[in-house]
């Protein structure tokens, strides 16, 4: 049996698209004779269609396309993802469904068992947990399919009492099929991959695994699916961040040697190319071509700027440097050099006007309080206000250049410099932007130097530096790595040898600046745990604050 | 048995001040002869935690306070909700727990069963569901103890299997105890009483119901707790939006008539109440006193005014007039008869400068394109950059001002009048909006009339109305109303006899500005379906947009 694996990006709720690029991928892979091919997860509505899931219109118009996508299954089967009712009286209104389609119709669905509804994943919001388990019988094989979660119990998860492929194993398959939208991070494609091998030897089965590619908004699907032969072998693995597509020969993933060339990225690699996939979709998928971003001259905006000279192209990204009275001369010069190196067009514009007037407008109500925090948001709201009004303008959306350790500690200005509609580089830590800076530079140097190895300064008062508010980088990026990540408590990170004072300073920084990070734009996510829509905290609570 | 009802308010997190206050109240029960005292909840955290639950420090802190609070229980016993781990090797972390407190230690732990994970509930997401069903025995009565959304299931709810109070009935308990942290909304009070009559009706038993009672960010929990006799009469209810505390002799309850006094509110005037406590106890739990507002001349920003000034007292409600070129003169005569009314203190700060130092700025690089959206974003952000300048030189938090409608159709500007640490009327329809300033005038014009009866205006160009470039209100949010809180179709609503044109128009608008609520304030949810956390939606998205 021939298997084709496709490896897509898909558009939430686009439903036209999608399924042209399905049926096409059909016909495809009939030409290239395969006898099966195999999409992924929710493939149909795109992953994760959130709570459109609740609109009985939506599902309609899921279960309308399969169908149509079925008809063009005459000589060859189909696997794909989608939500389906659920008929019966009891329990939640969906399923999240793998159907089967063959001979012109759907004949066959498989619901996913194993809901994950931790951290980014909201799946037992909208879906009823199967407890029925059938293979599929096609031309002489026995398919046990599965959906992405479903072999995540294999080593014995805490979170799951069952585990779907011992329940389909009695049946005796031939082979393992399951379909994915399995989000990147950083850590995720060795565990995944480690995952599925030990599905693999412990079914002593071939194992066909296709997964999600593309952002959709923050969250990135690396793709990268696999296919193992029952050695618990990787025989063969689709590219990481673009789609994909191959046919594979069932006997001869059993008896030839395995083909794979492995594509190792570092982890600063894989971060970097999964944030230009970020940007890249995320226009794309709303239609903009351009965007715009203050240039600060320091690294965030610096590493921002090439990721989305890379993501849109360097003509599509314009560039504008907001120097104050306060700016440092090197600021304006490194730049420059960096919007020659990548050949961006920029501007210059002064704030000095517009703050100076808000100044004087605001003098009499101000009451003679000292220059402080006030003027300092104030600078750095002149400036979101310059950008956006050009964004408008123009329609370019504005990329916002926070990173995740500023983030954290509330350190940026609200309806400021924390303004965009996308944040690229808001889920990597400072001493992270650094490596990327450099990583970026591997071949050549197209960010400045000077902007990596000076010291960082938010430059809203005459020579500040990060470090005067700040504690060094490589600590604070240390304990809130330990707080965010691991989610350990004060005691535990202190007893890892942190000073006490400084890590419940942190903390507290970290806990009294959720406010802010409830306003900020969607962030993509790299890491474990980022914030947005999987770290989900109270606003008003008083705990390490 | 005399069972005292403790309606509290709690502060998420701040296991200090939450202990002190329950430590208290049973003494005060004890003093007044209660053989037990009832807490809702959560109550030891506050309710809801959310992801402050995945780090152990949190629930450590948790159940250290139970067992100080246990100390206290010496001649009385007390039930009180906290998290507790899970001590199984299987399923999730935590159990959502009532504890039975009796001679100065935890007795007994009763885990919750139906964990709601819908809408704003996130509970599957931390806590295992409960599988093991024993009443408590205390002094000769058995007592069937459960957590909120246990009784939910008493109408054949299709979210769930199973029915605690069917597996505890065969224990002969003689009463039922609900501990509860029930939001409100403006049609759940009705809910509440009809599903717990329904408990107290088909299993014959008294029902003690103790719920929550204040705002934790956008959630408000209204009180109302209530006590019911086995007839399924309402024997009492405690107040509504206020802390309460009585005690009942169960015998009594089962002989005496009913001694309710049914503190029945119109929709409108609940709602009121609801946003009153929301402000206040933000303003409160955060530890602020003041609050900032741009005062336009319109409906929204005097209602929301008017709230403020319920809330935290005349004086604490600092009003600024942002008048430019474009303002019209009666909303600046409005706004002033507005906070003399009130009494409130208020500055008149023109934008015209600011505004037109931007415009000189921006000329050379907006190359000659006419005055559109972007100037006007720009006025609006002008006057969001003054407001924020003032919020931060003097400590004042400022309040959103946007009503629901136009949240909904992204008729704001995002860095503008979109900005504020909290929305009072975000989940307000426009409608609603002006029977809100309708029920602040009762007894008195405290809101100009003019204000409520001119034609709604944005006043960022000249002569611009609202229905320029909007459908009719009343019009508009029937439609809204329809997709937002019942989440029917195009097709469906169009059936309901709107027109087709006008109903795509309104669905599209809502979808593509997903992006602009992404980044707004928490908003006080009063229905039962707010933006916010219990509407999740992707941004990158292409369904009815």
């Amino acid at each position: 049996m021939k298997i084709a694996l496709a490896q897509l990006n898909y558009h939430i709720g686009n439903f036209t698209e999608n399924s042209e690029k399905i049926i096409s991928t059909i016909n495809k892979a009939k030409k290239e004779n395969a006898d099966l091919v195999v999409f992924s997860e929710l493939a149909i509505s795109g992953y994760p269609p959130r709570d459109f899931l609740e609109f009985n219109d939506f599902i309609i118009q899921c279960n309308e396309a399969v169908n149509e996508i079925a008809k063009h299954c005459i000589g060859i089967a189909a696997i794909i993802g989608l939500p389906t009712f659920n008929p019966k009286e009891k329990g939640k209104p969906l399923y999240n469904s793998a159907a089967f389609l063959s001979d012109g119709k759907l004949v066959q669905l498989v619901h996913k068992t194993l809901l994950p509804n931790y951290d980014i994943f909201d799946e037992y919001r909208y879906f009823e947990p199967n407890s029925e388990f059938n293979c599929i019988n096609y031309k002489g094989k026995t398919i046990a399919l599965s959906i992405c979660e479903d072999l995540w119990n294999v080593q014995d998860n805490p979170l799951y009492n069952i585990n779907p492929m011992d329940e389909l194993i009695g049946q005796k398959p031939d082979l393992m099929i399951n379909i994915a939208a399995s989000p990147y991070n950083y850590h995720q494609t060795k565990i995944r991959k480690e995952i599925l091998k030990r599905n693999a030897k412990k079914y002593n089965l071939p194992l066909f695994y296709i997964n999600h590619v593309g952002a959709q908004t923050e969250l990135l699907f690396d793709g990268g699916s696999l296919v193992l032969n029952s050695e618990s072998e990787i025989y063969d693995e689709l590219k990481y961040f673009e789609e994909d597509f191959k046919v594979y020969d069932l006997k001869e993933i059993e008896t030839k040697s395995v083909i794979n060339k492995n594509q190792e990225f570092s982890e600063i690699e894989s971060i970097y190319k999964a944030l230009v996939m970020g940007v890249r979709n995320y226009f794309q998928k709303l239609g903009f071509k351009k965007a715009i971003l203050g240039l600060s001259g320091g690294v965030d905006s610096a590493v921002t700027a090439s990721i989305a000279a890379e993501a849109l192209g360097s003509d599509n990204v314009y560039n504008v440097l907001l120097p104050s009275r306060f700016s440092s001369e090197h600021s304006v010069e490194d730049s420059l050099k960096l919007v020659k190196n990548y050949g961006m067009p920029y501007d210059v514009i002064e704030i000095e006007k517009a703050f100076s007037t808000f100044e004087d407008t605001l003098k009499p109500y101000f009451k003679g309080l000292p220059f402080n925090i006030a003027e300092e948001n104030l600078q750095a709201r002149t400036r979101g206000v310059l950008l956006m009004a050009l964004s408008n303008k123009f329609g370019y959306i504005l990329l916002n250049t926070s990173n995740k350790s500023e983030a954290a500690v509330g350190y940026g200005t609200l309806y400021g410099d924390m303004n965009g509609g996308l944040s690229v580089i808001g889920d990597v830590y400072k001493t992270q932007v650094f490596e990327l800076a450099k990583f970026i530079n591997t071949n050549k140097e197209m960010i400045p130097v000077n902007i990596i190895t000076k010291p960082p300064s938010a430059e809203l008062r005459p020579d500040q530096k990060d470090s005067d508010s700040l504690p060094d980088y490589d600590i604070l990026d240390e304990v809130l790595y330990q707080y965010i990540e691991h989610r350990k408590g004060p005691k535990e990170i202190i007893a890892m040898g942190f000073e006490e004072t400084l890590v419940n300073r942190i903390l507290k920084l970290v806990n009294i600046s959720e406010y802010k990070r409830y306003q900020t734009p969607p962030i993509l996510r790299v890491s474990t745990k980022a914030f947005g829509m999987g770290r989900r905290m109270p606003i008003v609570a008083k705990y390490l604050s």
